[in-house]
């Protein structure tokens, strides 16, 4: 049993964390911190967890000592974070943006400012465990990547390492409301944001610094705030090489995923649910990637679901934490996903 | 062409009232006040009025003389607006609740505190123009029901006048989320209140104190909010007289509404929208009514039906203008309702 | 580990048992019956299984045997199923409303024929585990509930039971489209139920006739289709006895609870999820109950909530299972519930 | 007043006529016809439309003899009416697919067989006012374009014809359920549908052919149902020529729309709804049209949205009509948009 602390566990993605680590076989949860919420009861913030929980939130000042550090602030307030605890502090998985990028030039672009703690972030290794699992096993600084980031590194990097796409791709993504966060501000306001089809970034979304990062391709995102509150999807739009065909993108994600303990291929002829769709997955640690190739045309669609809060965030940083620790990969993450919902 | 302002303008009731005023034939919307927004461009507030309005939001302090005034600004505020403008002002239309109930006993009951203003109360006649059109063709003073009051008053009141069911009658009512009005709080976060039932008020909702009061009925009312942006509807569960049956609650509907342009009687043995349903009146002025009786049983369940901004809010506001000004009732609120939506 | 089958998988109940079914650690499911579906595969119809089952439909009509069999059929049809069976069959587990009525002339009322098979009806036990728990441990003919009965009776038995409140109890209903099934009509249509505030049963809801039974009160019931999949709500509207405060409530609740695993009592003072709502509830076994009482009369709301499809149906027929087969309650209802959702 | 017939009128598209045509004050919808629901009354499968028409529908084959026919029936049906009409019919308005392609070779690649009357459709005017308003004038034979073939066209057309953009387009298309038509098939259960991000075409749908003959440029279009019942947004990523800035862009825009009435242009660099938006276009016959252009290189996404049924259909019918008949082109098509909706 090793004792965890959750730093900002009051947000959506702490909640999340909370949720798959509260009921985990091998992990404890003692503390839990967040600057605004401290000496509130968790189940007031996270009511889906009444009766699974007597902790109460503590100010993050007050930092105990743990055997593993979730890091789940607000985006550049984690270095501040993983400095003040220093080199020697134990495991530390990091869900916010701060050391997802390696290169500090792409950190300034997208993000706007100079890096806080640019030396840092050397030491961080991806928590993306269908690339990274081998250093994973021995990383005590993960940085888990952005949740389109995973859906779109997942439908393209079999792609991109086998060679069978050209490497200019454009990658159109939509996301729910819960991936804005937890804060009242207008924009999250449900009267406007139901029904919405709101294109937030249609360029330059942060993400597309990390896909780039971790497929070598060069990457374009749009991305589309739609009325869900879990789920994002992306459509990787691709043009094949010469002579590649349906058959040669199967195998070369089946050779990527067939051993994957989260990862499915769906890519039907037929069928409501052909492709993948992240609402068949809220709930669950799924990432579903599939693909439609132009029987006329080299242009290939890419195709990549999952719940942003799962195994595009909390789900993934839990899978990491299995995979650290040496337990089975799947502990704490079986939920199926639910049909109809 | 009367001269139109607006207090509150910012808000969704008054944008609606926007919406409604624009394109009305007879008046001419001059200024728009609102203290939070003052000096931004209407339509950056109200994206669906761009290209139909150069208006911008004014201070409220520097309020210019107009025809009629409507003041949509949060309850409790309309009362020191009222008292400034002075027994000699024109025509006001107030939709916030300060006006609606006549017995000061009863709001302090129901808003917590002594009424701000309770001399003035007795200048306003209740913008029902069902039940107060004579009045309102001369008033100078129009208090604008609740939402949920308008819909209940007007399935209940035809029977109650009528002598048709007994005196206590419990009302279990829903409504969407743009009832809750357009402040950033957590409460109206699309996360949190998507796909919501959430019972705000499982008593003691204060529109229960303002049907009580046009009907004469001992009323308790329960109100859920529930997934959608517009929309409220009441059930009303009566029980009637001893001897009345479906033909005499028909013909009491029949009597009271025939002749009205904005309430329709919807009461259909089959069918999908048999009954009132507030989807099919989304952006009209229709307060749809209708019943159901119990064959085995002396239960009756009355049902109303509106838009809340439009017939529970701004569009009632308007009918009252036209009706005030004796032109043509419909005017400015022609639009039909959209299926599906 | 026993030997299950299902009749009537391919509908959304039948995904559900085998949702929960599948990984459960004692039970196997061994063939699936589907009519309408057979030859097809399992993940086809419920493709969140993807990857949990290779299982395809069989034709009823090949009924192997086993252990336990589930009925997940039409209302009507499995009294057809359970006179083939005959006595000597195992354990059957049905969740249609067939023998869910004691009394066949309540059967004829509430369901407009003549039982089909009244004399097998006194053979079942009815599946709520908090209030049948002991005879559970040893049935073989298990009638699971109806789900907004199951709610409504979770919130009044307690307080039936010990009399706190008058007999008579009007009961206002909300369910998600996934109550109406998975069949393919206009009334289920995204585009006609979207944003509905359907009152499909303004009286004499099937359930009522359950509830009442359970309860010993007078029950009436409308039901109300709203904008959700999942999850059911209903407000029992009641009247104290003199001298009732909430303390006894409080208590009624407590001492029929504290022990239950899947029933919490949710009656805060405050906060956004002060009572039961259903959204924190999708695809978990919990029905959250509780009460708010008005502190100027003797008026009473008491609220249950679920999952239609889970505490409402399938969950609670797992739940059933498990004390039949005297394993832990929770096995394989370990599911917490999400937040946001 | 000119008399009008509607073939097919059941439908959604056909409701959406009926709700613009009859206040219309110079048409006047005389029959209506349904092969389906021929004898029912109109409102009762177009329920917003009660109290406004008196109609039943007709078997199309009693076609009587009217001053303009709109068709609105299944894809592949309407070559039948316009054969059997003949040469010497009045003006007909297709909503179909039957005559939007003029080349017989596309309509067989995309429609998958031969077009069922190939010579008659170099009689039709393509039904865009924004590009073909001077041959509308005088059009007997109009084929109004599908919805997201709309919406890419006019936010890509006056970009192509000012050759400020690559002849390569990608378009990325979000569209409601009530795209899907009114028919009840499992595709379109609420159940099913809801929050759905349904990738129903990954490559090849059909509107990208009419957007490829209206603009000339070369278009991939991929199509992905979203949780909406009405609205569509087509995302055109582009490539701008070189030296192409901004200004450019919203010259070509302002060039083209801005003696428009239905097209407004959305660009602004701030704001929750800088960028197109269908919800606020709900029930309203505008497209909004807007751009981004990325500082740092010269990718450009160009964005259209509409009401898939409104100026995505019916509302675009009408406009036609408005021109071929002289009147003023709002008439009729004056509702302004809701927000909050």
């Amino acid at each position: 049993m090793i004792n965890v602390g959750i730093i900002g566990a009051a947000g959506y993605i702490g909640g999340e964390l909370l949720r798959l680590l509260l009921p985990h076989p091998q992990a404890e949860v003692t503390k839990v911190y967040s600057a605004s919420q401290q000496g509130r009861r968790v189940d007031s913030v996270h009511p889906n967890l009444r009766g699974h929980t007597p902790l109460t939130f503590t100010d993050p000042a007050d930092l105990d000592s743990h055997d593993v550090v979730f890091i789940a602030v607000a985006h550049g307030k984690a270095a501040e974070y993983v400095t003040s605890l220093g080199p020697d502090a134990p495991c530390v998985i990091d869900l916010t943006a701060d050391f997802r990028l390696r290169d500090p030039e792409a950190y300034r672009r997208y993000y706007g400012d100079a890096h806080p703690a640019a030396d840092l972030t050397a030491d961080f290794t991806p928590g993306l465990p269908e690339r990274h699992r081998e250093q994973l096993r021995t990383a005590d600084r993960i940085s888990v990547p952005g949740c389109m980031a995973t859906a779109a590194t997942l439908a393209l990097r079999p792609l991109a390492a086998a060679g069978l796409i050209r490497p200019d791709v454009l990658i159109d993504a939509k996301i729910g409301s819960s991936g804005s966060g937890s804060s009242a501000t207008t924009t999250n306001l449900h009267a406007e944001r139901s029904g919405a089809m709101r294109v937030f970034a249609p360029h330059g979304h942060r993400h597309e610094a990390e896909v780039a990062q971790e497929t070598g391709l060069r990457v374009r995102m749009a991305a589309t705030g739609v009325e869900a509150v879990r789920g994002a999807q992306v459509l990787c739009h691709c043009t094949t090489e010469p002579g590649v065909g349906e058959q040669d993108l199967r195998r070369a994600y089946r050779a990527a995923y067939q051993d994957e303990p989260f990862v499915r291929i769906v890519a039907q002829r037929r069928g409501l649910y052909r492709l993948p769709e992240p609402k068949l997955l809220i709930g669950s640690n799924y990432c579903d990637v599939g693909f439609s190739l132009d029987p006329d045309s080299d242009r290939l669609v890419a195709i990549g679901a999952l719940d942003n809060l799962v195994k595009g965030g909390a789900g993934n940083a839990v899978q990491c934490l299995n995979i650290r620790m040496g337990w089975p990969e799947r502990t704490g993450l079986e939920f199926v996903g639910l049909h109809p919902i």
